[in-house]
């Protein structure tokens, strides 16, 4: 291991010995995240717990020129958080786990970076307050993660993302110095939006310490249904459909055939595995009459497109059941096959249908095998590849693939990625949805903040 | 004028003679804005009318070190766009005013920078869709000044401001190359969020083309009310207790008794000017039933804060003529005194009524003339202080009770600028909010994009 015995020391002064992880075992752990790409060992792990300990690591970090990368729980599906190579530092936020302030006036929370999503989400509820984002994997990730990545969740159509929530922030720069960005107040335009520039920078720009988030009043009822198709165009036709309506559920998902059969099999959640498709429908709002309009509205829109039955939660239990399993859709489809590539090509709403049937073809086109769910309300589908990648012909295909699905999504006017970002696993791509004038504004941006290149240096811009 | 006569030729050569402004009286009209401070006369005034000729000036002038402005109507309040000193150039923004696109399916809009703000909302409105963001000065303003603002208006409370629309953007770098972030997708991490960025940066890091901005689908029923108060901090109060039991209306406007006296003057709206303040109180939503439920449970709380009566508006024209009074208290207040300096410092909104306590206890130690009105729900009042800028006596103590506004504010947890901008006008406050780290960083973030400091440089960070 390269990194000087002096330096570790110098690292253990700022944080105690056993916050310096220099062990291989532990080095290891965190050589990967979520991503399907290859791992790197980094040569130092370190794990501050206090404001104060991250600034100076930060500081030392940087003089002493190791890349450096700061993870939270390493949930993310697009290698952000993948060390850099050579002899690279990773900096764990899982000590910063304090929730600093939960202000029930004024509806805000501050909180630290390492704080686990639906902790924080469970506090709030606890006095009577609502934290909407909820990523698949809240249960693991980190708000800080949430930030980096701007997590969206099953809540996006109504509620938003994480970005929306985002208030304040404090981070650290390249120099170790806290800089200040935001407010407690609702409205603040006092000096750049720096906050906002740093919502899904990927560690690239600056490592956050402390984060203000806006909370809002939970609804008050709710009415959550299954819709189920026996023709996926007309699964993915009622999401036009009801958007159209001007209803915004706060959840829209969709799911075929595939994964209800892979994600039945792992949840025995009582999926309707001989369906071509379903959708999971839930509207809320702060009015019980509202929302049994907005429910037979809906209703009625699937009755209308072709749902051949609609199935409605009969209470909370049975819709969690339902939106649990749904959330362990993409365990449910990694257990089919040694190698799942999941994407999320993200498309205006209204060509939800187009995009279905495109990545369809796709699937026939190449020979493989692809599952599709996602965010549908939100444009947001998550086709998922399962496949071997040490074959290394199928994979080829697999990646041709995953490229037409680009294009395809890009021509249908919509991104790349919704809100897995963009990491290790996109940045090629980027070109292709801006131009090269965007990519080389955004590098000088980068190297303004970042001159060394040392933050994350191979993620997000390249 | 120093310009020379073969740098004008070269800009009529990309434009046309008469959208080259030379003469002194053009000049003259684009040397000040909205704000109370110094007029300066730029050198030149250009008008391109398309983003081809937008991009060629914006390289011209970049390359022949001219300091250049952006404008759209000039109604901001901070200064930002009164032109740079030396041989500046204007470049408006009011031939580049045409909807590019309205997608009612996929609830979005594509403009260009200059489109007058209320005329965009009509337009959307005709064709049933709703665009909320709603500055005082919306029948003038620009959708781009909007944006390089983050302009707020009267439903910032339920609906947010003009950041929570913006999609997408396309702008020239000083390069002139034209930089493409955000989605016509409700969901985008593809490159840095550089759109966000731009949100209030106040012309000072790139110069705007195209804008895509979220749509809504409109309430479908509301009510709107005035309740009437004969002690201000009861009326103050009210507004904590609003948000406090979780009703979010889409107005909580406030004015005191100074701004209703010469805001009915103004507009003979039928306000009440024996009253100490005024609370304008609007709920919607998407369903009668809660609209109703809402309104309720408002009346009560304003009656048991202490209201002395409250007003229901019988019909939209009715609400519309008092909610036009409120948009018309700058003017109004305008007419009274040679100068009008109207602040915008904002708190978190539990600390309203401590807010206007100090304000009029800083009107009194300083014996100033200060009217308040504003955005009571979001935290964020416009103390007006009446004055004459040529009694220099005077002008020294409005000078220190600005000062004290923002010091007050601070101490709350507030901050400078709730939706005005920073402009020229509150530069020198920045520190005091954030650190010197946080403006070291925005200089350095600034000077990447922007190396020969050209953009509107006086502005935003100093």
């Amino acid at each position: 291991m390269p990194v000087s015995h002096a330096l570790i020391q110098e690292f253990i002064k700022i944080l105690s010995p056993n916050q310096v992880l220099t062990e291989e075992a532990d080095r290891l752990s965190y050589s990967y995240d979520a991503a399907v790409l290859t791992p790197k060992i980094p040569a130092l792990v370190v794990a501050p717990s206090t404001e104060e300990q991250l600034g100076k690591t930060i500081k030392l970090a940087y003089e002493n020129d190791l890349p450096l990368t700061v993870r939270g729980s390493g949930t993310n599906l697009s290698g952000a958080v993948i060390p850099e190579p050579g002899d690279s530092i990773v900096i764990l936020t899982n000590r910063l786990n304090k929730v600093l302030e939960i202000n029930q006036e004024d509806l805000y929370a501050v909180v630290e970076p390492g704080v686990i999503t639906s902790q924080f989400a469970e506090t709030v509820a606890a006095q009577g307050l609502f934290y909407p984002p909820d990523p698949g994997s809240q249960t693991v990730s980190t708000l800080g993660g949430n930030v980096a990545l701007n997590a969206g969740g099953l809540r996006g159509l109504k509620y938003g993302v994480t970005k929306d929530y985002l208030m304040g922030l404090e981070f650290f720069d390249y120099n170790g110095n806290l800089v200040k960005t935001g407010s407690r107040t609702v409205k603040c335009v006092t000096g750049y939006n720096i906050g906002a520039m740093m919502i899904s920078s990927e560690g690239t720009l600056g490592i956050f310490s402390k984060i203000i988030l806006k909370l809002v009043p939970p609804p008050k009822a709710s009415q959550a249904m299954m819709a189920v198709y026996d023709d996926i165009n007309k699964a993915s036709e009622t999401v036009a459909a009801i958007i159209a309506n001007h209803i915004l559920p706060c959840t829209l998902e969709f799911l075929d055939q595939k994964c209800l059969k892979y994600v039945e099999a792992h949840t025995k959640a009582g999926l309707p595995t001989e369906a071509a498709a379903i959708l999971l429908i839930e509207v809320d709002g702060s009015h019980q009459a509202g929302v049994d309009e907005d429910a037979a509205k809906v209703k009625d829109i699937c009755t209308k497109v072709g749902a051949k039955d609609i199935r409605v939660a009969k209470d909370a239990a049975e819709k969690n059941k339902i939106w649990e399993a749904r959330r362990n859709a993409l365990p449910a489809l990694a257990r089919a096959k040694p190698t799942t590539v999941l994407e999320d090509a993200t498309v205006p709403r209204s060509k939800i249908p187009a995009m279905v049937a495109e990545v369809n073809r796709i699937a026939e086109k190449y020979k493989i095998d692809i599952g599709t769910f996602g965010h549908a309300g939100d444009g947001n589908l998550h086709p998922t590849i399962l496949c071997d990648r040490r074959d290394t012909e199928e994979f080829k295909r697999v990646e041709e693939a995953v490229d037409e699905i680009f294009d395809v999504a890009l021509k249908l006017q919509g991104t790349l990625s919704g809100e897995h970002g963009i990491g290790q696993a996109k940045a090629k791509w980027m070109v292709k949805e801006t131009n090269q004038a965007t990519v080389d504004f955004s590098k000088n941006l980068r190297r303004a903040l970042d001159p060394k290149y040392l933050f994350n240096a191979s993620k997000k811009i390249i």
